[in-house]
């Protein structure tokens, strides 16, 4: 087995360092906890069997069209970048599974970059296809769309393109698709709406019909961007119509940060759960568009929310539960992976709080239309500090009990900004 | 017959004031059109079989939670309504419906109501319900919602009462009952999410079992007001879902302010069509929420290209057409009669525009992905100037050529203000 | 003296059975700051004098256009409202002052209602005045606006009538008036933009005028309602140079819903302290517009950041610092005086945890752009349970632990249902 | 002098085809506005007065941070750009001066580069300094901020920078400095939100001590990206504090896509025109946030709303008036030259309409508080095709009648593609 990246010597010495406040911090709660009836420990289990995945393109450092600014030491090929996830992995524990991108991760030998993963300690999530950049040698541009595209064999190069990226998941042990495509328009006219979706559906079906038994097809609906006038799934409302055209192994995937602004996202969680289509999420947070900021990092209260409508949905699964979880954030003035341990922390404090809602209570006010109580419900549980629950879940798994600081006194980025090679300035597109 | 309520030598008068310089553009834009291979003749025989439904309460000053502010002669019944609506439609001649609210509209004798309105040359449009306001004497409370609320009994009330308004719209000769409805919450945690919508589908679906086999239920989705953290049926992905649960009857409707932000109306239309699920419209405009400002007064531009995916749909009927069309705005500073007649016309004119469009050059261009002159297609129509051939249609219809000159000079509210007793001051609630 | 409303056995009695568990919870709580060099009883010093006034109108139920629910006990006079401000008080020992609103709390006698709300535990903060409304028997109508009227008669009135609620709220003891204006316009060219905000000026400046030496006038602004085209005084920037004209004692108020989508308004309170405006809060929140909803209910990260603000502004004091703190909400769904003790509890902790801030850390990340650490530094304090501080502050004060459990057990509205009039329906006015 | 880039007789001849249709609609509309009052011609002179500039950068095809799909011919540097510039003065006669970008546009000899434009019938607009990204072989990086960077030798580097770009103004013949910058923050904490407006501000102090005294220094503000949580002069309210502390040179840019969603634009302009700081725009439009789509290609009416702004600011110039024009739009899917001619005719129509309202009628209703005639004097001006008044001067002043076709027959673009070498892929940085 490949020796894991940050030295299990360290993990162990600060964690004794932490091991007394921890402990007490921890044994406090449970008295706090358990005069309302909750068992601490049980919430502990809980927690440490949650998972989300990381993305393979979130170890880089993310721009936007106006630039982007490098870090010494970042990844620049799926080999790196499965390291900087094992290290993540390492630390938090709650992220066994890399998501690849293709063609971004594009290698000779999956058998062997399955192998590669396993040893690190990570397995695979959903495999993303790329319909929205064209590849160098590429016989049909996208410039025009592409599951939508007019051009029939530029839809044909986009579902074949899918369908290998299936059989690469096969090969990596992935069970679903994601697919968000970046068709739409920049002005009024310049695609029949009507027409466009057709073609989508069309094209979409083709991919469907590839789908092995046990997969799914995650579509993913973005409101704007790079599409300024209309996305060809722009909405919630077009993706679930899509997947119910397209059968059942389709479902919804549901990524914070592609909405209009102002929209209650717990509840199309609630909506698409309620009609069977919901299959998981890209986490991250926004202020004004898709700003793929770290995850809890602007609304917090947003993400307890929607964990709050995924235990509601366990608990009632009408036709089934089954969400997948990932990361999907752009790193763009932090050092990646101190985000995703970041982020990959406040998530499982929102499931973790979620967990902490005294169901029972709730639906008794909400029965009762007692507002005000329905509301303290949440709130109490809102407002616990979990964090020892989530240190005490992670340490026993062999994780750090304070990852950030773990992660710098390891000084792995100096490390491998002395092993790799640089990365070039991003011009900006403007 | 009842006399029209504007005298037709004040109409006849005017349009021969104006008859020379309205043959003069009306010539001059044939000529133009002419060029472009369109008769400005057929396009005016479309704007001729176009009409849009006015509501009842429409023709009363609107207001906010902050205060309304009554004008002198506002009608207070609905008969005085109905005599405000026919001065709409005996000017601009494209409004020959009214549609009714219940219980604000409640007479004794519907048919001798009917009879009154043919008399004044006006029909009946969608019948609406009232479930959002409490009516003294009531048995059950809607502040806790209606079709969504936990009480069965609430529940069944605003079943009855919808099921009574299509008893009176038989009366009345519509076959259409538009159901919008205020439940929601304001707090999370409130109400469950799902249970709220199956709460609201189980009710509705009552309703929908006691529409008569002619007759369709439109559901009105909005994003917020009066519920401001979530509604029951939101937007319109709630609200085809819904109506997919319903059944064929069942329909979905577009106001255009209740959405959220930014978001594209226009493709939420050929959404909807492309589903088999247009049912009709409330037209107004806004610049911040359900502002309910007269149609077209902020984005001119929208509205016409709404209009034009409602041509697209008619001319590509998937599973039929046949939208409702009506105009819901609160009058707040205007006398509303004269926001009725400008807002009419710019509907008609948005329609108009929208027939001018050079399809084949628009779907041409689609095809070859040449986008700049698809949207030229589209631009080119949208600039005309299409006042003389709306004109035109109106006085051969036996309308007004300036319709809010002749409402003017016919000093009908002073008339009424004489006549009509006065309207209180709304204290506001906030 | 006046009893207080709420039994003080009731509040001992059940403080004694919550003291236990209060105690060992602010010792856990003071162990894991002590940790971090925080001493936690001086953080409990600085919240025992902390306090925020609340609104007389805020304890009727407020309701939207569409309609008012009331319920029963509900107050109808300034002198009910004050009674049940003063049970707010009691409980929360956080809202000592009220801040009342012209010409609804209108009496004979000033000087016997300040001696009445004395006797309750009440002082007095900012005047409201009431322009956006017209009164029975009322010279001028605000129906088409008040300080930035066309007309010069109804400015005059609208002057008057604020230098009344300042001679008012001289004989109450209150040191601010605050101005809101409902003026603006539903049409483009309804007003002239430039010239609307001249009259503004000139006749703010009259108030001004008459302004007491040690008093400020705070000027707040608002994007839209009841106006939804513009409105005269629309944002932070319309405001500040609004106050900037008028002289040193005018400033800026910030509504935390009065904003438009996304806006970062956490930088807006930098922006006025920067440039020595900041006046004051009315505190609420909102998911869509102006909703009104329960302080920190749907984004209490952000009513933090907001307090963060403040306590940077506080050590940096620049031109001063001395803001107004009010909870402004419209309490349509529950019991205003549950809102408004849940909001004050809310605001209370978001400004303890903003005192938990390691200042010196954040501001050496901040040096150091080392950004994942500054922003570590605000979100480990946003993080703490602060409850067990404030309950601690609230018992020592003489306030209860469980502040909504005591006044379900004291069955005060209960109680005020069998002693006052009924409210009517609030008709809705659409 | 240089032949200009599109053949004179090309152009000729297809004047010559149009110019019949051309003399009857001028005439026609000609008609049409003498009945009110109007001569067509003094406003055919007024639109041939009307100029605005082009971005050198808006030559080349825009791209998002997904992807950028470049197309045949494109230009690679200034030189290219100059003459693309030039084919749309040439066709259109409004663009007469390119705005440069540094150090996109960085050549050796900027005498020479002068006497290039002026013998391609082009002058020079305002100079734009580039510190959103770094260059190659930058000592100091942008990575955390520029003129507010907390990094004393970063932010003397960007006052620099734009010292340099007033020198090579200076020899071009600019008068003004636009500066855009991109500082902002993407976490709460990651900056004090005071102190880097204090930064900002010093270092803007030291540009604008370097100005010459006929220039101007126009602050652009911007709500978000590439900041997603904060930008330090984010809003219009920012700008104009920040002009004010500068001092008169210091004016506030418009850009019509750096707003918050909703918001009141044309209010917006007339804020600054009222405060002396109105400095210039940005034209473009957007849907959602920056789209930088083609000017007016989604709401054109609220481009005319702020040219009826403007002209009113012309007639009330208070303390002056003197805004600058550019186009600033990202060409992702068209040609650039195409956007480029069709914006520039949409605005100069904007600009026809707003000159076509009549003031009188509109101040009178707006002094009666008559509202719906104050917003017909704007609609009935919106509502007239200018398109034959616009033609009409460009055809005098050596123009295309049409100049799409006129462009498209010249072929100039295949013809620069085999003349020109390749631009690569953008290959996204997501």
């Amino acid at each position: 087995m490949t020796e894991l990246p940050i030295s299990l010597d360290l993990i162990a010495e600060r964690n004794a360092v932490h091991a007394e406040a921890l402990e007490e911090d921890y044994a406090a709660l449970g008295r706090k906890l358990s005069r309302t009836g909750i068992d601490i420990d049980a919430i502990k289990e809980r927690v440490a069997g949650f998972s989300v995945a990381v993305p393979s393109w979130g170890a880089g450092r993310g721009g936007t069209r106006f630039a982007k600014f490098p870090i010494a030491g970042e990844p620049t090929n799926i080999h790196e970048k499965l390291e900087d996830c094992a290290v993540i992995q390492q630390l938090s524990r709650v992220t066994p599974r890399v998501s690849p991108h293709f063609p971004w991760d594009k290698v000779n030998d999956y058998k062997a970059l399955r192998e590669e993963a396993a040893a690190l300690g990570l397995g695979w999530d959903a495999v993303n296809s790329n319909t929205f950049q064209d590849q160098v040698g590429q016989a049909h541009t996208y410039a025009n769309g592409s599951l939508a595209a007019q051009d029939a064999a530029t839809r044909q190069q986009a579902v074949d393109h899918n369908i290998e990226c299936i059989e690469i998941g096969r090969q990596l042990g992935s069970t679903d698709l994601t697919v968000w495509v970046g068709d739409g328009t920049n002005f009024p006219g310049q695609q029949d709406l009507g027409r466009s979706l057709d073609r989508y559906l069309e094209a979409a079906s083709k991919i469907y019909a590839a789908l092995p038994d046990d997969w799914r097809m995650l579509l993913e609906h973005k409101m704007f961007e790079p599409a300024f006038y209309s996305t060809v799934i722009s909405d919630w409302g077009s993706s679930i119509l899509a997947a119910q055209e397209l059968g059942p192994k389709a479902k919804c995937l549901v990524d914070l940060g592609h909405h209009a602004p102002n929209v209650n996202i717990e509840q199309i969680v609630a909506r698409l759960h309620r009609f069977g289509k919901l299959g998981g999420f890209h986490f991250n947070d926004s202020k004004y568009g898709d700003d793929d900021l770290d995850s809890g990092s602007i609304n917090p209260h947003q993400l307890f929310l929607v964990f709050n409508e995924l235990v509601e949905a366990e608990l009632n699964p009408r036709d089934g539960f089954n969400p997948s979880y990932m990361i999907d954030q752009s790193h763009n003035v932090t050092d990646p992976i101190e985000s995703m341990l970041s982020s990959a922390e406040t998530i499982t404090q929102c499931f973790a709080k979620a967990q902490l809602v005294d169901r029972e209570a709730l639906h008794a006010a909400q029965e009762a239309n007692d507002t005000m109580m329905a509301f303290q419900a949440l709130r109490r549980a809102y407002n616990v500090d979990v964090a020892p629950i989530l240190a005490k879940a992670r340490v026993e798994a062999g994780g750090a009990i304070d990852v950030l600081e773990a992660y710098r006194l390891s000084q792995y980025r100096s490390r491998k900004a002395q092993e790799r090679k640089a990365v070039g300035l991003g011009a900006g597109i403007v």
